[in-house]
């Protein structure tokens, strides 16, 4: 895309002045429809060194209502200081419907760079490819609109831009060591910055920009923008297709065919549960030092016993190092994102363990049985949180995710019990009721989600929970087993 | 408080065991009301290091259920690297209604540990002290229970469990330089805790446990947190009263007296905007490498022309730098935490510029009179503000509260011209026609509000708008003219 880029011819400048007028001009029209139309818009400038990202983005909102926009520089943090994935400031600086996000350079900088140093493995660069397409494509199938730009400049403007630069004294720190790396490196990035283009120009394009005329990048910038805007304010907000992507997917049982009569006496329980928490205490000073980040998924049907389980395993964790995220509907300002944004913002640091009591699988259930979402939405779902997840595995997380599973008459007999006692009145609700009613319709969308989402890399348990002592030593046992295997083999893959 | 300490006797660990089971229960019987009370707990526990605070804290949460409470521990960032005031990272943790936060050391260890390593000169302990002592009134009078513990071994005991921490290879890592170098200096370190304890026990007292005797310590910090528990559930949610404070007040004019003819003519105003524009551009730099934060306030009449005046000061800014955020109705989230939780977590880093488009004072605006808080609460709010507003300034922050001003005849031709002005309606709501009615009481208690706190460090300034141009210049001027006199100033005092 660089190397066979043509530079623009010079135009005349009042020309460009008007034009990049009138364009201003009808931003400020789109900004109220923007608003009422609940488009949110992300535009990621990329670019070289000094070739002008800041002024191009001052430009082009000289005219936008500050409320309505924000801009936004994550660093490039060195990847031995990374605490969360790749993606994480990324995906925790998408807009609110409604609202434009600027990116003063984004994932592209930081993968190539990081390939560049060497600070991440041809393996893990490739994966990072891939969870970059993922992630834009996740969002353009959200309705997202995105606007990928890379503004270019040749080595020998680069040079005397830099020079320039240090020549004057008000200026001079602008230019970073790693700008004048880049510099000494232009061919090695121009080649970088080229493969990554070519491997991400799938799902949104890329757009190459001028660097050495302004204004033409302004006005082209612009141009790109105001039309993508008014394409996207004609229709109705998109909504991506289901798509077909193979997973490594584990055989999973139909919930009607598990057998719930498992059960553990209170002897056995009693001292299985005091030697798995003692050994899950020790492994989370390993995982903590080892900095293995830890996601533990609870899903079940009301009244299984999920919050009795997860407050077994937390009982023994350090508290400093973990924390329980009970999901509840998603506020306005988390309604008003893409659904994962939520999860994504609540990822534990690396070394600490966060366990979710109820996840993201609400799309493909809650959501899809209130009608909460489109059926695109949530048919497209399945692999769209595979994907998420592998990003997550990727990263090093150890993912686990359980189905806490009774059967109808256990439940009644919970509810029966909590209705009954006035201590647990609290914990039942008219929703719980009306839930229960709609058993059949979750029991298919629970054995299609169970289907289509254990992975490999993150399988899901059912834990048997008529006995809610046999569920919590299982879940113990299952968290135990996989943390010890990830304390193993952590060193000896870290660089694969 | 450390030095006559009264180590506790030895105690039978049967009896010990039995207390602490009982104490348990009682925690655990009082969840339910903690959420139903919306009650919020915030627990600070502070002490030597190697004293056991972890383990205390574990000890307390094993049966609290885990969706209820969260643990932070808040690392102590060396000032040098501070983007925020020393209470931001406490402050941004507060519990939400119906929560409990236990905070593993916190701002007294900033604090005390800043002013033996001479991070912060004498001066500024002090302010730190007053503004400790403020937040936690803040929040007591907010009716949150806060609870003030402090973990202490004496020389011999630290030595003791350090060493043995070091011995074992399995421990060393969790020994820091820091805790080395705390304990080399225990007498000094004894003698600042106390010091900082006696200063900060009028309005949240302080406790000390004996960390000598884990078992009692445990029982002693259930016991204090149990009944104070209690206690807060047994009555109404407290309300804390208003209070009075000194602050340097400058004398502001009433609204009624304010000229509201000064105007600009057209030519006048162009030349200006664009000289006032350029010279802010330039100051954003200095402000940027200075590392100096900068927070613009804008209140007013609907339609007084905020919007437009933010876009004129905003448009020359590098917008990387900075932020606007407008303030609208609080979220949940933000409804369920004392009043300025929203306003700290929006604070600008150093070096950056950030504008709120409405603020902290509709505390004493809308609040006061739709009845969304008490009497008690807006009235106590004027003084809480100030508080705040000298926390922000004493960190280093340039602080401008603008009341953007125009009179009814002019609110009534601009409202008209929205409403018969198809691409303005959206900008006009029935709310903004109910507010007109109200006008005679919102001026009343703007006129309050400015008597009440504009001060010297944070002056409010009353912008004529009734002619747009007018307002905006004046606004740049004043915004232009602040950032000089901070840039000058700057060095001179950083360490004042």
């Amino acid at each position: 895309m660089l190397k066979d880029f043509e530079k623009s011819k010079p135009e005349e400048k009042e020309i460009l002045n008007e034009e990049i007028k009138a364009l201003r001009a009808r931003l400020i029209g789109q900004q109220q429809l923007i608003r009422e139309k609940k488009l949110p818009v992300l535009v990621l400038i990329e670019g070289w060194a000094a070739a002008g990202k800041g002024s191009l983005i001052k430009e082009i909102i000289s005219e936008i209502d500050p409320r309505f926009y924000n801009v936004v520089s994550p660093s490039v943090i060195p990847e031995s200081e990374m605490r969360y994935p790749f993606l994480y400031p990324y995906a925790a600086a998408i807009p609110e419907n409604g609202k434009l996000i600027f990116l003063d350079s984004g994932w592209m900088e930081s993968v190539v760079r990081k390939e560049l140093r060497l600070e991440i493995s041809g393996k893990e660069y490739k994966r990072r490819v891939r969870a970059v397409n993922e992630f834009e494509r996740q969002l353009r199938d959200g309705g997202y609109l995105v606007l990928k730009l890379f503004l270019h400049i040749d080595e020998e403007e680069q040079e005397e831009r830099l020079e320039s630069l240090c020549e004057n004294a008000d200026t001079e720190w602008r230019v970073t060591q790693d700008d004048l790396w880049q510099h000494r490196e232009y061919k090695k990035f121009l080649k970088a910055y080229d493969e990554f283009m070519d491997e991400t120009n799938d799902f949104v394009k890329w757009h190459v920009l001028d660097g050495q005329r302004k204004k033409t990048a302004v006005r082209d910038a612009m141009k790109l923008l105001v039309e993508k805007i008014d394409k996207a304010l004609e229709k109705e907000r998109y909504v991506g297709e289901p798509f077909e992507e193979k997973f490594p997917l584990l055989k999973m049982p139909k919930l009607a065919d598990v057998d719930l009569s498992p059960t553990i006496s209170d002897e056995e329980y009693k001292s299985e549960l005091k030697k798995l928490q003692k050994r899950l205490s020790e492994l989370h000073n390993v995982i903590y030092r080892k900095k293995i980040p830890v996601i533990i998924c609870y899903e079940g049907w009301d009244a299984a016993g999920k919050g009795g389980n997860i407050r077994r395993v937390a009982y023994p964790l350090d508290p400093r190092g973990f924390d329980v995220h009970p999901i509840a509907s998603p506020l306005p300002h988390e309604l008003n994102r893409q659904y994962l944004w939520r999860f994504w913002t609540r990822l534990p640091r690396t070394g600490h363990i966060c366990i979710f009591d109820r996840t993201w699988y609400g799309r493909v259930m809650v959501e899809r049985l209130e009608g909460f979402c489109t059926e695109k939405d949530w048919k497209r779902a399945y692999n769209e949180i595979n994907e998420f997840e592998r990003q997550l595995t990727d990263w090093g997380a150890v993912l686990l995710k359980f189905w806490i599973h009774i059967d109808q008459d256990t439940q009644l007999a919970r509810f029966t019990e909590r209705q009954n006692t006035p201590e647990k009145q609290w914990k039942i609700t008219e929703e719980d009721w009306r839930n229960r009613d709609k058993w059949p319709q979750y029991e298919e969308a629970v054995d299609e989600m169970l289907q289509k989402t254990s992975t490999e890399n993150a399988p899901w348990y059912i834990i048997e929970s008529n006995d809610k002592h046999y569920a919590r030593i299982k879940a113990l046992k299952i968290i135990v087993k996989a943390l010890e295997k990830a304390c193993e083999k952590h060193f000896k893959e870290s660089f694969d």
